[in-house]
């Protein structure tokens, strides 16, 4: 595949510009009409779109062919970009995420002009090539061009089977909020015998953090939770309805159970639907051997919040301000990293019911319904903006490999894949039959 | 000064035995009666006793022929085992901390013989070779020898002027109890979308932590409080009558203010008579540049406690893991690093006021009494056992640059530290003059 074989390691602005352009001549190859939008400092971003006779309907493909670094180098079976065929399975940097999958998509687009000289719908493109980084220009890029991007649907980056091979309909990702905190309450670390007279910067974080979140996990910052909307008793059966193995996922991380003592079912309703707040790291003073009388003068805190639909991450990040003012931590310095709004579709919207019903018919097994990815991404930027449809489905596995060494995609999944989203767009198109 | 020339450091065992050899020669060139005492796995103490036909009051000096560790060696401006003097001061590792001081207490003994043939009183030596390290042997040795180490009062092993080159006489150390703490929840770093369900480690030490002090600096461990003693007004009146420079003190530190808004009479108060928690490290998780969204698997904490008169570490250690246990957090491990008891002598003390009053005639000007040292020591396992009053006066300088590179002596203060323990002595024997 050319375009595995291409470099395109956004982290370090490593062949992007000669990957974009491959990826246009691919698409131009098929008849796609593109433009290469452009922006100060940014990855070229790519709009394709073809019009089809059938229908008024349009969907948009988003994916990215930028992919992560290959590092560690050395846990590589073969080159990560000189892919290799092993076992059913093609190896390489970004052979799942994202080329397999973008490549699925224009594969698609070919089959339906084979089969019928014609595609079902108006199809539309957005190939960016910052994901891997954040996608920090993707929002102003649509802003820019809002009529281009205007679709019905969107088919999200990626997407594929489960554990068991059941087709996995995602109808959305958690948003998130990192930040970082420092609080230096000396100008260098003191000795420990004055620990009875000075502001200690450790004590300080920790008192403070010790009220954000309770011994359950439930966020303590006024406001928090005003946005978030109960999820209703279907879309509630549709998480208690997806396979979860409790003892495994316990096992798999080494826990003796869930968080405050959350039952399974719990436990797969909260990483379903609830916000989260997490310290993802946490340093400061000595760390060495022994001991060490000291009081250090700074410590230092990692924050990862995840949100849900219908919260924002500006006004969580006021209200968390708020919170630190109103508990007298305002000497605590606030380092804003990033922040991105969940995006979820209903499990009843027709196009998410497209999705379901080809899943089932293409892999002969019920699909599996997730309201919520665990992880994140720019898929607010689109679905909120036009108010259209999310899902996410694909070609890939769950042990694809995805930022890590020896990437592949299973060739059996491609095929598979490329059908589930060709059958979808058919019923999404035609309604059901 | 040979005995500087001899390393001595016990955190390495260099040198030890020869130093031993080396004090024992110096102490036999005198006329001192000694005993050379040893225990497996520990650096030889050292026992001297000198007999006087004046008075059957008995004072012992407790000092140490063992040094700190010279790193870092770049810093030092002349070879730290070459004592060499520039500008009215000595340079080397231990020519104060303790060497300087030893020394000092053989030359009193040196100079009574001269003057009057005859010392005032049984003058008694115990020589540590293991102080750097902790006096890890030191309870044992005199628990072994009772009848040897008894005494009427003992001089501690450092003490000298303050900034203003006022004569400080110190009557008391705190105490410590030095823990680390390590919880580990996962059996490894977890991806950040697990934080809704999985259990915490750095939330749960943060949460743990948070219940121990409040924000005053209070200890909140029920019981902490039990055995402490509140100062009498007389001994509050000696607190307060220290010199205090609030202003300078938080400069030097870069605070901002006291803990918990205290005023600097409070500050100055909780510094000589408060017990205290510390947080000198705490670590966990991700701590690099940027983000990543990780459940870390594990947390760590040191903690320094700072114990006062009466308070014991064994029963605080029990109150803390009872503490530890009814907060539902017996799943953190404790790893306890040492503990000693707090020792006070009061101001009133005949033998304390023997020191405050010979100072204030060497030095012209008023005795600084503090009740408590904000460093710590083994000055409990002498002065508890024989319920005797101890004292730290000595020939030391606070620029002495005691553990650091440069250590020094001011020669004048050698000299006026001989007088001022001489003095002392002669006091005590015969009563106010």
């Amino acid at each position: 595949m050319a375009l595995a074989s291409q470099p395109s390691v956004s982290a370090k602005n490593e062949g992007i510009e000669e990957c974009a352009e491959l990826v246009e001549k691919m698409m131009n190859e098929l008849g796609i009409r593109t433009k290469v939008l452009r922006m100060e400092g940014s990855a070229p971003l790519l709009y394709g779109e073809m019009k089809s006779g059938r229908s008024d309907k349009t969907v948009l493909f988003y994916n990215h062919y930028d992919v992560q670094p290959v590092e560690p180098i050395e846990e590589w079976r073969s080159p990560p970009f000189k892919p290799e065929t092993r076992e059913g399975r093609l190896y390489g940097r970004g052979v799942s995420d994202d080329k397999g999958e973008l490549v699925s998509r224009l594969k698609i687009l070919e089959a339906f002009l084979e089969a019928d000289g014609e595609i079902p719908c108006n199809f539309k493109f957005c190939f960016d090539g910052e994901e891997e980084v954040g996608s920090p220009h993707l929002d102003q890029y649509i802003g820019k061009h809002k009529e281009l991007f205007k679709a019905d649907a969107v088919f999200w980056e990626w997407g594929g089977v489960d554990e068991a091979d059941r087709p996995v309909v995602q109808l959305g990702v958690k948003g998130n909020m990192v930040l970082e905190l420092a609080l230096r309450s000396l100008a260098k670390d003191a000795h420990g015998k004055t620990s009875a007279a000075l502001p200690s910067a450790p004590w300080k974080m920790v008192q403070f953090l010790s009220k954000i979140r309770d011994e359950t996990g439930r966020i303590m910052i006024e406001g928090w939770y005003d946005d978030v909307e109960k999820l209703s008793t279907e879309e509630m059966n549709v998480v208690q309805k997806e396979p979860f193995d409790a003892k495994e996922y316990l096992r798999v991380y080494g826990a003796k159970g869930f968080l405050g003592g959350m039952t399974p079912s719990e436990a797969k309703e909260a990483l379903a639907t609830m916000p989260t707040a997490n310290i993802s790291g946490i340093w400061g003073g000595y760390t060495g051997p022994g001991a060490k009388g000291i009081v250090p003068a700074e410590v230092h805190c990692k924050l990862n919040f995840q949100l849900v639909q219908h919260q924002d991450p500006d006004k969580l990040f006021a209200l968390f301000r708020r919170f630190l003012r109103k508990t007298g931590n305002s000497d605590i310095e606030i380092l804003w990293h990033r922040g991105e709004p969940a995006a979820r579709t209903s499990h009843n919207n027709p196009f998410a019911q497209a999705c379901i019903r080809a899943g089932r018919r293409v892999y002969g097994k019920k699909s599996v319904v997730r309201h919520s990815a665990s992880g994140s991404g720019p898929m607010y930027v689109i679905a909120k903006r036009y108010k259209i449809p999310a899902v996410s489905i694909g070609v890939s596995a769950p042990d694809s490999g995805m930022h890590a060494p020896n990437e592949n995609l299973r060739i059996d999944l491609l095929e598979k894949g490329i059908l589930w989203i060709s059958e979808t767009i058919a019923g999404y198109v035609n309604g059901p039959s």
